[in-house]
């Protein structure tokens, strides 16, 4: 099958110059690729003037539906992608892995683009800064749309997951995507994006997919664009060295090579969960996709009087994996990804042995199922256990990508930080122990270093996602020879492809571009109680001021009673005497709070249906008896929610009758929407 | 005056190689620089060993004093500084923004260091992320300082708050300083950097400062390094593509040529306040710091009908401008900073008039006070006109880094926003108008290509702070040409220090890591009521379980006559028939959250000194007569403040006798520390 390409909106057939795609398994000719005679300047064209422009018509929300849609017409054909996926070497696990959690990502930020984004084309950033004492100028932080595309280059590891774990934060973002598979497993990336442009579920030139080199693509790259590379060190560090690059400033997120370390701390000794739950994982991140994870455990750590047994438990544990035709079921670990992969990872391996020694696993012997060993890229588990680790330097720098591992003894918790370190950089570090104390060292000693740590213990050893699992709520990516990128996060990653502006000028002005509401904003006043107001008909600005209620003793007293709060400082002014903030008995806040609500409420039946919440509420001057407040209330943001109703935001402040601010708060409502007529 | 740098703790002599450093205004050497023979490997390893280790020591409240009392020491010193600026070319007003603007940087980090930053030594980022149905798991992202050092590179133009603005937000991150000025100015920063060493303020290696050129440090950065530089492009780009950068993914912060716009809308024809602000504001950008300024307006845009009236304004007042020595108070505007730079901005203003005309300004005519042309780097202001600015290419791409700008007709706002993008990523545009809408169009039309953007007009007009002033609380910074960095911006400048890690592991040790409870982590119970701990002996944890109250509909209607809130679904059964949310008559919320209170109050004086305030309150469940609720309060987060007392943040839960969530919130509380003895 020769893969074509999908760009300009349609299929593009391979041009000349083609290259042959084998199977992991039987070395067989699965599929040719290139992407020869592609038009980088026009697809990038089409990308920011068609892509971009019908994204960006789209809100948060409405661009979260189409990730919903679109994982929820992959789920119903992800039987297709695991049929392809075998031919990579891939086992019925490390499908789950890839298709279904390519899926579950887009799930999970259709989720989050629906709870944690607003209704809206843009995102408000920060507090509002006062910048002069009148009040006339102030500062507002807003996250728009990059104008461009989002090229992502994606490895040859995850075909699925890769493609879309990168897609989906940037379609929320707004911004279009151009998608290039690793050619070696670019059979399955295809399929999918066959689905994904068949589905019509995407705007016209949302997304592209370029099959084989980038060719000239990266001279044609602007400020507007964003390049998000997985894949090695090499390729890495050439692509961002690219002129354009450095001279139109084009982000560039890389997630690369990286040494990752399991850490089993001192008090994991043989014979706890903690050990036990360090042995599983190390064999799991050498033996799940055999190995060929940027996230995989490449060292193992352990007290140096604990090595031993975590080699023998590790030797045990990996004579029991089953390798061999990733289609049965019996298979635990199926090839790597082709005969070049597996030169590759020998080599490595040759290179660490230099100064590691082989202690499970022998490359030239080993039984394979359902399969022929002298046409598939097959490997068993490696483990290596080094000496020396301190004056080592390639088990902490050569990565090899399959299933290997050094095991490492360290002295103390000093010596076990920076040995970790030694790293340079890593995506992730995993830490068995039951300690906190211990976790606690590990983490600040090694954080700066890690993109993600994982605490693996006896506590969450059913519930815990795994030391090599990037889940999308969490950031994915690394400092240093990891690549210095950061992905996922939930919405994190949603503004690697916005631009964050600094926006400054009358509150007025900030008003009526931001449609939030900001003091020293005008108010508008109307005939009518805000709360009259259905939710399209009130305008942001849109303010009600209280009449005045003096409180008494007697209303202090009465409440403290009734609500059961008798704290001194409402009840004894003998007992407020020298404290630091009351000048003498004072009102309870829930009071003030309960009184505002009776100024404010307009209690007939009307487009106010309830409020639901409340946040940043701050008691600023405490009111003594006798003391008279009023309230103002203003209309500051409003969310489109549904056909039904709309969230609106309040700001809300609780006045003296001399002006002081006695609290502020920030209320919300559901409001209605108008009836259809 | 030989200039030595300052590494290791230490003066170092200038080694050979020197440089001569001239007046602007004399052309008299004023100072010798060099930085041969220092070893660069060594600057780093101290400022890693030694300054950040003993920062790291420091909390951010901490570290945000020693800002304080930096900006105190050097406030006392600045009319040392002013007189060495007047050399640099620098008026008494160029020097408030140098000076006192750096000065007034560190205030602003300290008070945000003080204000918005814990008294801790990490960060917590972005809410808890459960991850398993059965609560074992979970995530939460922390943020730490990087263990490297920040390295900071200075434009020549403001060697004073050049250096200040970006050693504050490194300094506030934990992470220590290696501070390199431009040579042509460096006798001024030079002069600061004695200062900042004089004080003894700073701990041991927090700030190095050294002269002259980086010789190799640029092969010895890691991962854990920050690079932030200011200067040319072509510099820049150089810096940027070092094989390092991307071998160690280092971060790498750039600030550099911007062709910035101003934009006057259709709407501020001449005669209006706006039309005035433009051309004031045009003017002052072209002759502040005699137009050496990155964020300085290169371009000025005009409705096409209206561009006349803008360069007959701007050429009247312009002509005004005093030009010559900046020490004389009638001086308006300064040489540039030298002859190389003159012959620079002059070689670029014969390139822009291959597509502009020159309409105000003569090189070779103009007047000037106090000094001698013939050894001055003196120029006039000079304005071009480019008639045709949709073919024009050098408009919008050569930077003149002196007095000069280019007014540029446009037709419609659409045109307006090509042209102004034309600038492939600026600093900053002004906008001038009174309307909104228009604000708004041209807001979302160029924001993407923009770190910042200022609306001008007369409700702003006094207070306004200007096109080409960063201000501490705002971003500075752009994409693309601008060089794709972010400075400032209050604390998020200190995240260009700090990692973000993702954290993952059971509640129990994520609360044990972050000291933050989090829901599903053990809770506490002691024998005595939380509120009676003191808040060095409370434990984040310790919980307290009320007793149950059954609210009945007398509560209900008392309630809502005592406090006014009459609202219907409080009253009336029959008015909530088929209510979205409401079952029936419910309980008001505050009733709830009253009630609450009074359930966990403990009356007598004690070390809760007061509530002052409540975040993130939402009704989850309403709650009917007859239902009874009961209150979980544990304490989360305690947060240092003073000897006197500290802040208590509470995770509550207001919950039925069945176990339901009715509401949940935040409460914070301040307690007191327990009395010396």
């Amino acid at each position: 099958m020769k893969l074509d390409s999908y760009v300009n909106g349609q299929w593009a057939a391979p041009g000349r110059d083609l290259v042959e795609v084998r199977s992991a398994v039987t070395g067989d000719v699965v599929a040719e690729a290139t992407s020869g005679g592609l038009d980088m300047h026009s697809v990038l064209a089409y990308a920011r003037n068609v892509g971009g422009k019908n994204l960006r018509k789209l809100t948060f929300h409405q661009r979260a539906d189409l990730l919903k849609k679109l994982a929820q017409y992959l789920t119903e054909r992800k039987d297709q992608l695991y049929k392809l996926s075998f031919q990579t070497g891939a086992t019925r696990t490390d499908n789950l892995i890839d298709v279904d959690g390519g899926i579950g990502t887009l799930f999970v930020y259709a989720g989050k683009g629906r709870r944690e984004l607003p209704n809206s084309t843009f995102l408000l950033d920060g507090a509002v800064e006062p910048m002069g004492k009148g009040g006339t100028f102030a500062g507002q932080h807003i996250v728009t749309s990059l104008h461009g595309a989002a090229v992502h280059i994606n490895a040859f590891n995850f075909p699925c997951w890769g493609l879309l774990e990168k897609l989906a934060p940037a379609l929320l973002a707004g911004v279009p995507v151009v998608s290039k598979p690793a050619t070696v497993t670019s059979y399955v990336a295809h399929a999918l994006a066959r689905m994904i442009a068949e589905s019509g579920i995407l705007p016209e030139g949302a997304f592209q997919f370029v099959v084989g080199s980038t060719g000239d693509l990266f001279d044609h790259l602007t400020c507007q664009d964003v390049v998000s590379f997985t894949g090695s060190a090499d390729t890495s560090e050439k692509l961002q060295r690219h002129p354009v690059i450095a001279r139109e400033a084009v982000r560039f997120i890389a997630e690369r090579d990286s040494l990752n370390a399991a850490i089993l701390a001192p008090d994991a000794k043989p014979g706890t969960p903690e050990f036990d739950l360090f042995v599983k994982e190390v064999a799991k991140e050498m033996t799940v996709k055999a190995g060929q994870k940027c996230t995989a455990i490449r060292r193992a750590l352990a007290p140096s009087a604990s090595v031993e047994a975590v080699i023998d438990a590790l030797r045990e544990r990996l004579a029991k994996v089953a390798i061999g035709n990733p289609e049965l079921e019996t298979v635990r670990m199926g090839p790597v990804v082709g005969l070049d992969q597996r030169r590759d990872v020998l080599a490595h391996v040759k290179t660490l042995r230099t100064e590691a020694q082989l202690v499970a696993g022998d490359p030239d012997n080993f039984d394979i199922q359902g399969a022929d060993v002298t046409r598939g890229a097959f490997l068993p588990p490696l483990l290596l256990h080094c000496a020396d680790p301190i004056r080592a330097t390639n088990v902490h720098s050569v990565e090899a990508f399959g299933p290997v591992c050094t095991v490492m003894g360290y002295g103390d918790l000093e010596q076990a930080i920076a040995l970790t370190n030694r790293g340079g950089g890593s995506l992730v570090a995993s830490v068995y122990t039951h300690d906190p104390k211990v976790a606690s060292e590990l983490v600040f000693g090694v954080g700066s270093f890690h993109g993600r740590l994982v605490m693996i213990d006896r506590d969450c050893a059913k519930e815990q996602t795994g030391h090599g699992s990037p889940m999308p709520q969490m950031v994915h990516g690394g400092p240093g020879r990891a690549g210095g990128g950061e992905e996922l996060g939930g919405v994190r990653s949603v503004h690697h492809y916005m631009q964050r502006t600094a926006l400054q000028g009358s509150p007025a002005m900030l008003t009526g571009i931001t449609g939030s509401w900001m003091k020293g904003a005008s108010v508008i006043e109307k005939d009518r109680h805000p709360f009259r107001f259905h939710f399209e008909d009130l305008d942001v600005g849109q303010t009600f001021y209280s009449k005045e209620r003096t409180i008494t003793l007697e209303d202090i007293e009465h409440f403290a009673h009734f609500t059961g709060d008798t704290f001194y400082a409402h009840m004894d002014e003998e007992a407020t005497k020298g404290h630091p903030f009351f000048p003498g008995r004072v009102a309870h806040g829930y009071l003030l709070l309960s009184f505002a609500a009776g100024l404010f409420v307009d209690p007939d039946p009307g487009p106010v249906l309830a409020n639901y919440g409340l946040d940043s509420l701050r008691f600023i001057k405490p009111i003594q008896p006798g003391e008279t407040i009023k309230v103002r209330l203003t209309a500051k943001e409003k969310i489109p929610r549904n056909k039904q109703y709309g969230e609106v935001r309040w700001d809300v402040e609780i006045l003296t009758d001399k002006d002081e601010s006695a609290a502020t708060y920030e209320l919300l409502t559901m409001n209605a929407v108008r009836p259809q007529a």
